[in-house]
């Protein structure tokens, strides 16, 4: 059941979408009805949603089903976690033979939405962890979105697709140098309770 | 600003709660006025809350949250990261002088609640990260929850009082053998679509 550690990659996306909307229903099936998911394996529960696939398509498809929610104009939040490399995990659940073209990106670039995110990296099994999350700490300041430091997290306030930019790589470069990494994220976008 | 690893044992919880409804507002409001946060430190902004303090009362805080909120009937979710041991962690904003009464058992026993939660635990800095995670999913299965597997995450489905009491002993006994440990979960109560 378990592969090699760090032979298989394979990325995983475990969220939930909340739409703090009596019409959670309708939002979320209208999102998944205009977000193409056929690159990526997934499998939804009363909890949550998992994707799995290739590290462009995951992301792809996160960000698609946020903006698409987002859209919509409701106070909707998406929380999760992606993973890569767990020691764990096994072959199953992923479509790893797709191109790398990724599905969404044409539709979702016209989508201008604001957003707060908060996110942790968890680089695995390694005593220095702490050196490769501020790397990345660091990095992320670069980019088109603002950071602050809070308790546990790093947050990023921007445009969706720059704070998807710097989550996308973060992640991926921090999965160069450690096999097992995991980064968990809070998104919200549209709250009344504007920071 | 960093403490030594391990000398701090202020356990945080960085958490978003999310009711699927147009009255999200009154539902967060009446639930926060029902729980007693006295004995923690509290910050909430747009995308998520966080408090901090002594592991009980953080559990005891968290747990009384969810309940009440999904006490309403509504469709409730609630997703966070447990955390304790963080390299990068302050001293400040924790209540660690409290006494370890907790302050919402009494009023929150009362409310019987059926939810699922999905969990995981990230023991940092060691190689053999697994094998404690391992030996904690195994502990679980002796409690009054149903255990399933899912990819990245253990899930937990029976009464709200009993997937708490398996989070909190999970997470105790494994931060008694990793400093740095953290642990998220997703709850979610009266959802539509029954398991």
């Amino acid at each position: 059941m378990r592969n090699n550690c760090g032979t298989s990659r394979i990325v995983g996306c475990q969220f939930s979408l909340h739409p703090m909307s009596d019409n959670f229903v309708d939002i979320i099936l209208s999102t998944l009805s205009e977000v193409d998911t056929s690159k990526v394996w997934k499998e939804t529960d009363d909890v949550s949603t998992c994707i799995r696939g290739k590290m462009i398509h995951v992301f792809d498809v996160a960000k698609a089903i946020f903006l698409h929610a987002a859209n919509t104009g409701e106070h909707v939040a998406m929380n999760g976690t992606f993973s890569i490399g767990c020691p764990g995990d096994t072959e199953a659940d992923a479509y790893m033979d797709e191109t790398d073209t990724p599905l969404n990106e044409e539709k979702a670039k016209s989508i201008l939405q604001i957003a707060g995110c908060k996110f942790s990296l968890y680089p695995m099994g390694h005593e220095d962890y702490m050196d490769k999350i501020y790397e990345q700490i660091n990095l992320s300041k670069h980019r088109n979105v603002t950071v602050t430091s809070t308790h546990y997290a790093t947050r990023l306030d921007g445009d969706v697709h720059d704070i998807f930019n710097a989550l996308h790589e973060s992640f991926k470069l921090v999965q160069e140098k450690v096999s097992h990494v995991t980064m968990t994220f809070s998104l919200s976008a549209n709250s009344p309770t504007t920071k």
